[in-house]
Formats: C-alpha cells, structure tokens, sequence
C-alpha cells in the first residue's frame, strides 16, 4: 500500500478519533440527568481505536497518534521515513474534525464559546480537576508510556495478535477512565492539537500556550516505552511461533 | 440460502434492534435513580448489531439497516438486486418492533404518549438538545459514513474478520455515545420509520413530517463510505492473503 | 465428560450468575452517589455468562438456565435426556447464592429485608416500574426468545463461534438494560426461584406466589427459538462450511 | 524466558493494575456530576488485566496477582520455584504505583490524605458500606475462588484460548462490579498492601492493620479453586483436542 493512501486512512481515522471522543464529551457527557459523563467519554475514545484498528489496520496500520508513531519507530516496528507523512496527516485529521465539532455544537440554541471547549487538553485552569502542571506532565508521560507498552506487547510477533485492536482500544479507554479529571487525557499531540487550534480561532488562545506539554510528555513516555520494551522483552530464546519458522520482530 | 429466508434474518434483526435500541431508552433510561442514561442507551443499540451479527451473520450478512445495504452495494458488496426486498423487510421489523414496544409502554401505570415518545428520532423542537436541522444533517451523514467505512473496513478480505461483528456493534455504540443529543442518533431509515409510524397512529405526526431526513441523510452518508473506501483503500498490489491465493474482493 | 461433572459445572455456574448479578443489584447498584445503577446490573448479569462460557463452555455447554437447556433441546442440540439433572444443578445452584448473598447483605449494619429485596422477579406490585402482569408476560417470552435465537445462532456450526461466549453473554446485559425495569429481568426460572425461596423464608413470600410466571413465559419463548430456528434458518444449501467437509448439524 | 524478565513483567503489570484500578477510583469515580463511579472504576480494574494479558501474557503469563501465581500452582499450572519472586515483584510494582498515585493526587489543589485513601482495602469502618468482618472474609474467599476457577477454565488447554484475556479481565470487573461497598474488593493481596503501606507513611495505619485478611482470604479462595476445578473438571476422557493430539495440562 502506498504511503500516501496510508497517510489518508490515518487523516480519516485520527478525524474519527478527536471527532468521537472529543464529540461525546462536548455533547453528550454533561447531558442534564442522563449524561454519559466521563465513563461514556472513555469509553467513545477507546472506540474510536477499536472500531479504527479493524477498519483501516490492515490499510495504514492505524496509529491516530504521533506518539504511537515514534514510539513504534523507537521500538523498531515503524519505518522513521513515514514519520513525517504520518504527523502530517494525523494532526490535519484532528484539526479538520475539531472544526466539524465546533459547526455541529454551535447548532444548539444558546451555544457559547469558552476557554476549556471543545474537549481541549490543559493544566493548572485548564485542568478539570485543577491539577498542577507537574501532576498532568508525570501523568502524560506514563500514561503514553504504558499506552505504548500495551501497543507494543499485543502486536508483538509471540503474541496472540487477533484481538489486540480490542485490547489496544480499550487501553485507551482505561487511560481516560484515569486521567480525565487531570489533563482531559491527551497521550495524543494531534488530539490536543486541533481543540487548541479551533479554540484559538474562536478568541481563546490559553490551549494553545500549554500544547507544548502535550507534544512532550506524551512523545517522551513512547520513546521510553519502546527502550523498555525492547530491554525487558526481548527474546533471549526463541519463543514457541518461532520454532515453528517464524521470524525475530 | 435463498433470498426470502435471507429476508426473514433480516426482519428478525431489525426489529431486535429496534425494540432492544429504542425499548433501551423508553423503560430505562430515565429510570428514577439508577437509569441507564444515554451511555446504557448508547450500549443496547449496538449489542442488538454485535449479537445479530453473531445470530444472523452467517445468514444474511446482518444489514438490519437499509443504508448499510445501499453502502454495500455501492462498495460492490453487496447485489443491487436484493436490495428491495432486505429493505422491505428491514422496515418491517423496525415497525413491528415499534409497535410491540408501544404495548409494552403502555403497561405502565401512568403512561402516556407524546410527541418524542418510543425515542423518535428529529431535528429542531424534536431534538433531545435542541440542535437544529442543518447540524443534525451534517451529523446524521457523518456519522453513516463512518459508520459504513468501519463496516467496509472490517469485513474487508484483507483484514482479519473474526471480531468483525465486536467492532461493528460496538461502531454504533460510539456512534450513539456522539449523537443522541443531536438528533438521538438514527444513521438508519428503518430505525427511525418504526416509532415515527407507531407515534403517528398515536396521534403524534411530528417525527413522520421530518422522517424524509432520517432517509436522505443516511443513504447520502453510506454511499459516499462506499465511494471513499473503494477509492482509498483499493488494493495497488496483492495483500498478504491475496499472496496467499485469495481473490480481490 | 459424564453427566454428573457436567451437572457440577452447571451448579457453580448458575451459582455464578445468581450471586453475580443479583449481588450486583443488591450491594451495589444504588449505593449512594456513585452506585452502579441498572446499567451496572445488566452489565454483571452478562459478565457472569461471559466469564463461565470460557471457565466452564468446554465442560458442560454453559446453560445456567432452564430455558436455555429446553430451548436448545427443542432445536435439537441437547439431549432430552440429560434435561432432568442440568435443570436440578441449576435450580440448586441458584438457591445456594441467594442464600449466600442473604448473608452477606446482612452483614451491613441497619440491614432489613424486604418483599423485593434479593433482586427477585415479579409483576405488578413487585415490578420495579410498576408494570402489569400482561406486560411482564410478552416482555419474558420475547426476550428469552430473542436470547435463545442469538445462542441458536451463535453456536450454528456454521456461524464462527470464536467470540460467541461475548455475543451470548452480551446477550443477556442487552436484555437486561431493556427489561429490568418491567420485571426485574429474568428470562431464567432458577435464577428466579434462587431469590423467591430465600425471600420466603425470610417471611416474605408474594414472589413465590408470581414464581409460576417466570417458570411459563421463560420456557414458551424458548421453545418458540427453538422451533423458529429450525424453520428459518435450516440449511437448504450446503454452507461454506459443509462444502469444506463439515457435516450439517 | 529468564526468569528474571518474567518478574520485571509482573512488577509492571501489578504496578498498571494499582495505578490504574485505584487511580480510576481515587481520580475520577467521584468527580462531580460526571464522575464515573463504582461501575468505571470496575471496568478499569479488569481493564487493566485485560491490556495487561494481551501486552505481557506472552512474557510472564500475567498474573499481577500472588492469588493468582499460588491457584495456579495448586492447580499444576506454575511452578513453585518460580512463586517467590513473581509475589516480589508483583508487591514491589503495587507499591510504586501506590506512591505515584499518592503523588499525582497531592497535585490537586485542596488534596488531604484520609484513612480510607487511595482507594484501599477495608472491613468494619473502611468498608465502603460499612459491612462486617465476616461478611468481608466471606466474600473475599468466594470471590477469588470464583476469579481462580474462570481463569483456570479459560486457559485450560480444552478451552478454545484466544478470548480468554477478554474473560479473565472482564471477571476482574464483574468481581468489583458485585463487591467494592463490601471490602473495595481486593483478590488481590498485592493491589491491597501497595495502597495500605503508603497509607501508613502518610500517618494512617489502620488499613495495614487489616491487610492481613487481604492475604488470608484471597490465598484461602484460590486454592479452593485449584482444588476443586482438578476435581469436578479432570479429564476422564480425552477431550477433542487430546484426541487432536494435544497431551495433558
């Protein structure tokens, strides 16, 4: 498959990824008395993967993320010369489905813009909970760490690969399940990116000055990530697929 | 299997979606105190898909929705030729479920109808969150098409189908997670004529008057997932099964 | 695998689903402010088939339930004869957890039981929403019709049965996030009998008195799956499968 | 693989388990109006095992849990030589995540340590619902047994294996679904003794006090299990796949 139809099916994928999760909880989360809340919010950004991991997985391998991005590159799963291409089209898919977001919330009556809109990332003020910016950094960071090392084990070659996509998305529904109420839960620099773009075009720029934290943590935590892994699981003996005639990864 | 008993699967199964989608929201999701809200809601409609899928599937490909027997047959999935009678059946199921849903309402003590009673979908006043009708068409086209992509995708040769039917139940679970304050989420014609037929001969005729969108946005939706998916996601060259002597699809 | 083992594995297991699911409803659901509410019940209710479809599926089938060991001897995939046994190991089974969990909700202080405590089934005065007896009646029969179709189908040798165990015990929390509220759900005689023995002896026996409901209705739906299935969806063309070897079941 | 890796393993699954199960519960189960309660804090505790199973199952097996590493010994699934060290590391890894917790909640503003803090473990007066001891111990006992015996049946070599993390995760959840008001659920010493020993540094040592009925009786439940599933489960004939070829767990 060429790079370029892979870069569109990783538009249209991280499109449904910040559509999705950020659409439900703009939507539906404080809903009056049937809300789906932050669990619901969870739950629609794990699908957005696990519902993306079997549409275009075997197209693009669908990553939605610039962190899964590098951190497979670290860990030797992902060509670095797709990099850029992949970045590229990732963080179009969000910023285009954070302005579809922004036409269908201003459809309600009485809708008004404000600082924490549209689903956007932040700390300190910007946090839900009103988290110090420490606290959502070391957040950030380990929880794209462990995000990576869930990626990394379930599409290893030794394991049973056939319902990672399942795994994989509901490791990000886990993640948010924890660390909503700190950052809004980023591990993903195009997801934050596009709520902070489209915010700054409606007059609030204060996510956009703290995107920077939302590139770096969760891009250090998969470059982490792939180092572990490689360090603690790597195959000192060849496991059972390979002396059946398979290959080191 | 021939076309009639095809048909009867999917009469079968839409009108479990139907009465388990839409029964879902009218007894128990505004359950004094421990409702299911519309994250149970969200939940029910897409275990009617995931569990039909797993019940019907292997008879009639589990369409249960008119638009995605159309985004079928435009991707060249599905025979032009019995698309009339699935749907027939399709909208059959949906208005039988609608009625035995309205009987079973009604058994409550107090109950009475009213104009978005049986989880009607619309637009405007019939709107959950008041959106308008321009937002609930853009969301409801959106949301086929996304919709039809991931059933595109994950039926596709190339991918590997065995938990196809998880991530296209759980696809309308998150698709519901998004959109019920919009437009309550229809992304199917027969879903939406049940209850708007059912309310009407309650003396409610508001939903039918605004059905033609449930019909026109849907269908706009699929066709273009099977457009955009032939064109993106073509095969350039033998997948990894068609190396392996499998056909292009 | 000799009967007796079998009957074994179907005592723990509908144990299982009665201490699981009415447990569910009894200690947690409406715990203040953050309880799990009818959503969480449905969810225990079909997580306690999930979990024993793949501890116990290869043991004894995994029924738990009378209709559904009746159901699927109607359609010809149980034996008559092993009938008697499996419905008393599952009768039994289910007493032993009300009683067990008799015990462990009195062990909270200021504990007093009630006419509808124990998660018991009824209609009218006992329906959680105060539904009537005829209501209760076709939502029963339906129900445990349409679940027994989706294990008819599930388990059809020619559907992939991989991931039926999730589409059977998502089954029952779809049902139950529809029906809770008409009669508390049963769509299974010993998970019903389990509640109304123990509430009896505890000085409280109107849900022994509608006990007959929820004995009749279960098993009529069944055996109306078990019919159906053989009609519709019988085999008139070999499958994929059989023209592969496989032998018509 | 060394043994030592296979420990590492388990001290970062164990450490996931508490970070992410407690963290679920001490961030976000209570955040006002949208908090995802008992039934979030449920999923994420099997979501945690259910990742972990698919990220490091490969590697150690993915126990995260002494209960576990000694049913399965009793059940002649692992090696007593190998138990020490994976108890080690599975108590080390909880205990870090137990402090980082600690760490990333401090980071809210107005944060003040309490006795049933950090979502830990607790009879009498840390019960959530205040229940007695002896309901405690019981449920503990059963509760674990139960979690033995799915876990014993969905990897045995008779059950079809590929679900089996869905399973085995999905019970986590189902057990915590049933008793989190009773003890917070623990089955786990382990995830008990992480939150309880940074409890005691913070000046708060009455859960320590109580931890050890959080070893008692989660090691008293699983090795029940090994027991019983040997015996009402033993092969008395071989199974298809024995016949297959297949020898003997």
């Amino acid at each position: 498959m060429p790079l370029f139809k892979r870069s569109v099916a990783e538009f249209i994928g991280t499109f449904w990824l910040v559509l999705g999760g950020c659409g439900s909880a703009v939507l539906a989360a404080g809903f009056p008395e049937v809300g789906i809340g932050l669990l619901g919010v969870s739950l629609a950004f794990g699908l957005t993967v696990l519902t993306m991991v079997y549409a275009i997985g075997h197209i693009s391998g669908c990553h939605l993320n610039p962190a899964v991005s590098v951190g497979l590159a670290v860990g030797g799963r992902f060509s670095w010369g797709d990099l850029p291409l992949y970045v590229v089209a990732q963080v179009l898919g969000a910023i285009v489905a954070a302005y579809l977001l922004y036409f269908i919330a201003s459809g309600q009556e009485g809708f008004t813009l404000t600082a924490n809109a549209l689903a956007v990332n932040g700390y300190g003020e910007l946090s839900p909970g009103g988290y110090s910016m420490m606290a959502g950094f070391v957040t950030e960071v380990v929880m794209t760490m462990m995000f990576l090392l869930i990626i990394l084990g379930a599409t290893d070659k030794r394991a049973s690969g056939v319902a990672a996509g399942i795994a994989i998305g509901l490791a990000l529904t886990l993640i948010h399940l924890i660390s909503i109420p700190v950052t809004n839960t980023s591990v993903n620099p195009a997801r934050s990116t596009g709520p902070a773009i489209a915010l700054m075009t409606g007059g609030y720029g204060q996510a956009l000055g703290q995107l920077w934290m939302f590139w770096v943590a969760p891009l250090i935590g998969a470059a982490l990530a792939g180092l572990i892994y490689n360090l603690f699981a790597s195959a000192d003996e060849p496991s059972e697929i390979e002396k059946l005639g398979g290959e080191v990864a």
